[in-house]
């Protein structure tokens, strides 16, 4: 497919499926949406909320006729949409995904649909809500949109899938699956299971209650429980399917907090000030490139 | 004193002190706000943006005549603070402070001022910016402001302390000194660790440049660095000078780490998804109860 994308079929319709859907109908409304979820009251708020052009009762109708499909689902469910849709596919569908982690998800993929253009890609961009009601147009605008060939990939496979992402105002990139998955576990991964244990040791002291630790919260807390209230299921598959990165990065991470917990216990308060004066420099950085709000506080009105 | 406040001197003219400057110029109108600062460049500041009613060559002259000095510097420079003070302060003087730490600074005051009436403070508010400049009038409004007055401290002086932070906008609480160095080592000292932490071990990988770090930080690494990015003086003294319970709250939460990061390893999935659910609700509450922002993704603009 050298030609551009001119029906989609997006499987899944949570935040992301959902997304992807309201962005190609407000940025390129010739091409025509074809939407399916595996759960029936998904398709009725999508229904409702008239998300896609189709809403499909069937994965395989879904695909039917496509020629660029996603697949928006838990990367632990790939295998199984994969094998869903497989009887709709044309041979010269464009199959690709948004899943976090993209190595297994590859592998899964190429596993379920032998002889098909697989093109695996991530977009970088979410929020901490789900399903059909929480996407939106703009998620993509000015994110990064990372995709993942594998060797000897279609290369006009990966053009297709490059401008269209790029239609829905993503940036794209293309690396290799491993070092996506490294790259991820620590801009994202090691993130979420940090903020997701924190929340969970916070609620279960004994010495401090749940409600002062709620009532409390502005003085730092609150920014980890954004992270920690994103989807249980999504973030299950991540860490589940990403391991090895996980488990590597969090090595790293358990030293140097082991460093820091050593200088506290010896105040050693010159080690923590050099330590807390380096990690400045990357804020700073991190909204020079747009990659985050200038203002304070995030932005939060006060 | 059962009068309110009609003469506030201000010590340390840094993102807090400077905000409470603003705030009584524009709730207070009719108190007069005297400000000091031991760095004469914060001083030319504050004079510059005409933070308060007089800019003070010295501390002990800033305070005289005052009817409620608060000391808004680095936990570690309460007692040299409260020295210089000494000789400009009044018997019937409230000395006041708005350290993140309470047990050592209330120790450390009363050392330092025997005979005058302490009665320490913490207004749970602020960003991750520093300096004169970074203040704004509205940094307290909804928020908790914790006072921690010790046993026998007069109660007229902590009604009119109470007073004068709810004319800032704030919410007040009183609570011993001990129990406010347990609640904000969970709700805020043990989540500026961490993401101290993190933001550190991101930066110094092998497998992974600073560059796709800050380029793919959208994923929620970006969450992390907005706290790391606060000032490193303020913080150094925060550790040191509440260690005990950041200690203690660090050993629950790295025994939590092990449990969840046992669960990867093992592939339990169960118990990863039945945590994320539990974190789920915590945002909720905090939610619900005004403490943080309902938009998604902190209101970040898309």
């Amino acid at each position: 497919m050298a030609h551009p994308v001119e029906r989609l079929a997006v499987i899944g319709l949570g935040l992301i499926g959902s997304s992807i859907a309201r962005a190609v109908k407000a940025r390129l409304p010739g091409v025509s949406v074809t939407g399916y979820d595996a759960d029936a009251d998904v398709r009725d708020v999508a229904q409702q909320l008239a998300l896609c052009d189709i809403i499909a009762d069937r994965a395989d109708a879904a695909v039917t006729g496509a020629d660029l499909v996603i697949l928006a689902v838990p990367v632990g469910g790939m295998a199984a949409a994969a094998r869903a849709i497989a009887p709709g596919l044309a041979a010269d569908t464009i199959i690709s995904d948004v899943g976090s982690s993209k190595a297994s998800v590859a592998e899964a993929l190429a596993h379920a649909l032998p002889g098909h253009i697989v093109i695996p890609a991530h977009p970088v961009a979410g929020t901490e809500n789900s399903g059909p009601a929480a996407g939106f147009a703009s998620l993509f605008e000015g994110r990064w949109c990372i995709i993942t060939p594998r060797a000897g990939a279609p290369e006009d496979a990966v053009a297709a899938l490059t401008t269209f992402w790029e239609a829905l105002g993503a940036k794209v990139d293309v690396m290799d699956a491993a070092h996506h998955d490294m790259v991820l576990a620590v801009t994202s991964h090691l993130p979420h299971l940090i903020a997701y244990t924190i929340v969970g040791t916070a609620s279960e002291l004994e010495e401090v209650t749940e409600s002062e630790v709620i009532k409390y919260s502005a003085g730092g807390f609150r920014d980890f429980t954004r992270i920690a209230a994103s989807d249980p299921v999504m973030w299950r598959d991540v860490f589940l399917s990403n391991k090895d990165a996980v488990l590597a990065t969090l090595q790293r991470f358990n030293e140097d907090l082991t460093v820091l917990q050593q200088a506290i216990r010896r105040g050693d308060g010159a080690r923590l000030e050099d330590w807390f004066t380096r990690t400045r420099a990357i804020r700073r950085s991190i909204i020079e490139q747009g990659q985050d709000d200038a203002a304070p506080d995030f932005g939060r009105k006060h």
